[in-house]
Parts: C-alpha cells; structure tokens; sequence
C-alpha cells in the first residue's frame, strides 16, 4: 500500500481546532489499515504571516505543489485586517487555487435530514436538498489584471478589477459540471449576468455549444445570476448541478449552503486537470470560514473538516470505501443525536469540537 | 397646483398590464384633485426594438431628460434574446439609469404582515421586516471599460468586464445610506469583497473615512458581500440599511425581496443628484421583472408598479399624503385578503390585475 501524501494547513481562527479533529480521523485510518499517509503541515493565511510576514512561504507552496492532496481549514479574521494587501490572510488560498491550478470548485449543498429543522427555509423546501455547485476557481474578477488603485491628480483614488474569461477557462469547468451531471439527475443550471456582462455573454455562448456537441444528452437550463439568488430561496429543489463563474459562485454557493441549515458540515474540492496518468491537483476545505467568534472555545463543528477529508479519499486517493465511511460515520453520530452547538436546534445538550471528532472516530 | 411631469415607459412582458393600473391611480388622483399630472408615454426595451430597432428612442430619452420622474415596469423576455447586444432590451433600461445619473437604487425590502407566510422562510424570521438595500446604480462592472469580447490568434474568444469605482461614487452613495440610516434604525451595513477585489478594498475605505468625518453617530458595520447573501437567509431582521456596488446590489437586493415573499409588492427608486433646486431626476419600478410567463394573461400582481407611484409621489413630487395614502389603500386591500395568483398561498381565490387595481382605487 503506497502512502497517501496529504499536506495539513489548519490555518487561522477555528482551523486549528478542526483539523486536530481530522487528524484523528487520519490517525484512525492508519492505524486500522485502511489507508497509509504521509502528511506534512504547514502555515497559511494570518498563521504564515505571523510566522513569516507571507500569506504562505515558498517552502510551504513546494509542499503543496508535491502533495497528493492539501487539506485546509479555514484563513482569515480582524486581527489581520491591517496588514498589507498581498500579504492578507486570503492571498494564502488564492495562491494555493492559483498556483496548484485548481480551476474546478464542487460545493455541495446537501441538507442533512437531522438537520432539516436546523434551516432558516421552511422544512418541506430543503428536506432531501441536494445540489451540487460547479464554481469556476481560477479565472474571472479573482484573478484578472489590471487589479489596482490610482491616485488621480484630484487626490481622489480609483480602483480596478477586471473579469476575464477565455472560451477554454468556460469550456473546461462546463466538462465538469455536464460530466457531474451524468452521475447525478442530469441537469445543468448554467449562471451569469449575460444581459449586463460581456464574460457573461461569452459564457453562455460557450457552455450552449459545449452542451450541443458533447453533452445533448443532459438537460440544461440558463438562469441569470441575480434570478438564480432568488430561486434558491424560493424552490432550491428545483437545482441539480449549477455552474457559474468564480464571483458568483462564490456568492451562490454560500447562500445555498446557508440554506441547508447544514452550514458547518459541508465539504468541498477544488480540483485542477488531470494529468497524463490521470492524477489531478487537489485541494479540500470546509465551506464555511475561520469563524474568529469563536475560535479557541472548542466548540467549532469538524464535521466540514472531517468531511472534506473524505471528499479527499473519494476524489484524489481513490478510497471511495475509506470515504463511504467516513460519510456513513458522520451520519451516524448526527442520528445519535450528537450535536455541535452550531446545529443544536432543540436538542437537550451539545457536545465539544473534540467531543464529536472522537464520536466519530468511535462511530468508524 | 402645478402639474407633475411623469414620462410612463410600460416596458414588456407584464409591463403593459400592470402599468395601465397605475394608470388608473394616476387617473383617481387626477380626479379628486390630489395631483395634477402631464402623462407622457414611451417605448423601452423589446418594445422599443420592435417599433425602432432601438432599446429607447432619442425622442423618448429627451422625454425622460425633460420628465419630474419616469414610471418604468419592466423590460426583456425570451422573444428579444436574438437581437444585438446594444439595443438587447436591458440595454434601454441601463441606458436610462447612466444618462439620467441614477447613481442611487433605494430598494426596500418589505415583508407585508398579510404575507408572511409566503415567505420560503420561517414566518418569525420575516414578520416584520425591513431592509433599505441602497445599491449603487451608474458605476462598476455595470459600466467599465473596456467591456468586450475579442477572437483571440488562436480562435479562441476572450470576454472582459471592468469594474470601477472611485472616491467620489463611493463616497456619494455612501452618503445617501447613512442620511436614509438617521430616518430609520440608524445602522449601515456596508458590503463588497474588501478580500479579493481592489474596487472592494477602496469602498471600504471611503466608506470607513465618510462615516467618521460626518456620521459617526450611524452605527457602521461592514460585511463581506458573500457572507451578507449568506446573513440575509439566516437573520434578516440584523439589517436595516445595506449599502453596496452596484453588482452585489443586482444579486442582494433580489435575494432579500424574494425573502420578505412578497417580491410582487415592492417598488424601487432609482435616483440623481440634487440639482441647485433640490431637484432630481427620478426613476421608479417594480424589483420584479417582466415575467414573460405570465404576461397577456392579466394575473399579474400590480401592486409593486402601483407602489412605486407612491414613492414617486413620495420623492419626486413631494407629496407625502398621496403617497401614504397609496400606502395604506395597499395594506388596505391585503388586509381584506385580495390576492393576486402570486400571493394567493391558501387564500380561497385570487383576482386579476385590473380588478387589483380596481380594488385599490375604490380603497383609495
Ligand atoms: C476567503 C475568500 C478569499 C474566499 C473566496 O472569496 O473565494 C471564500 O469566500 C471562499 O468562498 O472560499
Ligand atoms: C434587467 C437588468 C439589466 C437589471 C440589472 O441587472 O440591474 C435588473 O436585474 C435589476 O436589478 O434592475
């Protein structure tokens, strides 16, 4: 059995107390033969430039560029807020996306049927939700040039930021949506601003003849960005995959997860292509944030973490087994009636963050 | 009494429909000699390229140059998805917004007690809402240059957007927020993406140094905007005043509308600078769009055009009374449990957009 290489960034806020959790699930895995690691660690966002003065050193940037996967927490939170613009907490992560080239962000939105009631949606609208967001990562506002501010002659500042989208950046994300759609019930929400935009244009010109000449079979519908925002919150069922650009799939995404009710236990991957053996650069992250309110309390949910450790085994190491577990234990805990204080609802008690990592890997 | 210069673009889809209902306001408060009005009416959008090949006449912008403020209901629909993208439907309304220097969206959002339990979310989590979204209207990626789409050597197409942003537009629409901010609960939330975007970063700047040097008494909170569309689902009544770009503004302030679950009951104001009178120039309509699906069949819901009548009565024409008084005969015939087919829920019946508008009058 090779060993899985997995590089460890707990990062700022909560990260630390959530990863600690996933080691032990790594810790687990090991032990009972199921699976070899060979991790490393290293620092990213406010914990690199305490450490560094960098969002993320070079040495640690080798070690994700060597990793089979990276596994990261959470960057980010006020006490960073002074620093320098290139060297914020956040230039950590886009760094990682950009450099590791993971172009392909999978958010799922998944509502945990113990936690239906969790949801601010009534229950009938999210019970047995399960969407899949596709977010461009690499291109778009994130990324374009020129990204700056001026001063004008006036005194007055001016700040840019530039979106731009090539036929191939829209190309490549729509294979992964239309691809995930087969496995799924088939449907492609494609999203953009095409009547305002002119990437949104291009979008929509692009993912409409991707659908035609590769992917007739699958049902796609385009749904402006801002109409996609409301629709969420009106009928989410009505969703299967959705695919839409880094801004807006940035804003989407977080609202459907919001939706959920399941906020702190979603997973998700950023994948980049795949190479002439098949293996593809990856990287893995909850899809909430560092949450600096309550960082330090031991009361953080690691079900995001732990899960995205098994989106990990499912997508870059092959373990659908390792991962089904993983899964089948966190649903279990959930149907004891564990809970985090994050989705305690009505429940009589809740359990610390290490509480519910070793109920876990008690669960496994 | 002078007369009130109102120029009525009815649009497409529904627009027709529920624009010859607040007609008939216009006529009622003719009438009873609450206001005398010079009714102009023009073309915009599918309709104006159906009859000229243009999103909007030179003749009918000098109309909207010359009016006290247009009343516009609604622009696009399937039919239009072919024209050219200069004078595609939307590209009228925009038009509208730029020329006129409409720089301030004042969109409320409103949930009406009679309909809370439309809402997709928990009644407590809406009843009672209020949110005043100001969205900055005739800047950023809206209105950037270059805004293109170019075929690149290799004949691949390459689409940029430019979002821009200077001290001067941030700081005006900044200003609009914590006036409204003092007349209401006396909190700002300002939102943008301060950690990936430089236009971000300078808004929240200027934001941050306008509120100390002349609002420090507005409480100023400031909120990333994917964290926002995420804050609105899980607690709306956290908000009061939300200022934000105007792309943000596109997708928040639709999403908070389709929250209150009465996203057929509000008007907006799109607003200019005051001139050395006090004057400016003034745009109303509904939040929703022209829901091409239902159009022609007279069930649409008037009551958000009929609304933004008020509040132009309310801003443009000074005339308080009148604009309460559209208040309240709205409330007025919610309150009798008339319902068009959208806020039907589990009404017994609903009634058509004329006899809405009929009913509003009588109340009136
Ligand atoms: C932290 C931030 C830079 C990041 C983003 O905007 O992409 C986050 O919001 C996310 O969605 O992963
Ligand atoms: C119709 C469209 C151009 C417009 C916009 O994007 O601003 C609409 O969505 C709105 O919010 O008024």
């Amino acid at each position: 059995m090779s060993a899985y290489k997995l590089l460890l960034l707990p990062g700022d806020g909560i990260g630390p107390e959530i990863s600690a959790e996933a080691e032990k699930v790594i810790a687990f895995l090991s032990q009972a033969g199921v699976a070899k690691f060979e991790i490393e660690r290293g620092l990213v966002g406010g914990a690199a430039y305490d450490a560094h003065k960098v969002a993320i050193s070079e040495s640690d940037m080798a070690l994700a560029q060597s990793a089979d996967a990276v596994l990261l927490a959470a960057v980010g939170g006020p006490k960073w807020d002074g620093v320098p613009y290139n060297v914020r907490p956040e230039a950590g992560l886009l760094r990682l996306r950009k450099d590791l080239a993971l172009f392909a962000n999978l958010r799922p939105a998944i509502c945990y049927p113990a936690l239906a009631d969790a949801s601010s949606l009534k229950r009938e609208l999210v019970d047995g939700l399960d969407i899949m967001i596709v977010r461009e990562l690499t291109g778009g506002v994130y990324f374009g040039e020129p990204k700056e501010i001026v001063t004008l002659e006036n005194g007055e500042k001016r700040a840019v930021d530039t979106q731009v989208y090539t036929t191939h950046e829209i190309e490549r994300i729509g294979r992964v949506a239309f691809e995930l759609a087969r496995k799924r019930r088939n449907k492609v929400t494609s999203s953009e601003k095409a009547n305002v935009m002119r990437t949104g244009y291009l979008w929509r010109e692009v993912i409409t003849a991707l659908h035609k000449r590769e992917y007739a079979d699958v049902q796609l519908e385009h749904m402006l960005a801002d109409a996609l925002g409301m629709q969420l919150v009106r009928w989410p069922k009505q969703f299967d995959v959705i695919v839409t650009d880094n801004l807006f799939g940035d804003m989407l995404s977080d609202e459907a997860a919001m939706l959920t009710g399941s906020l702190g236990m979603l997973p998700s991957a950023s994948l980049g292509a795949a190479d002439a053996n098949g293996k593809r650069k990856a990287m893995y992250e909850p899809c909430h944030g560092s949450a600096p309110d309550i960082a330090g309390k031991g009361i953080a949910n690691p079900i995001a973490m732990i899960g995205s450790l098994g989106m990990a085994m499912r997508y870059s190491f092959d373990n659908a087994k390792a991962a089904d577990a993983i899964d089948q234990a966190i649903a279990g805990v959930l149907g004891k009636g564990l809970r985090t204080i994050d989705i305690k609802g009505d429940a009589p008690s809740s359990i610390s963050t290490s509480q519910m990592g070793d109920a876990i890997v008690a669960e496994l």
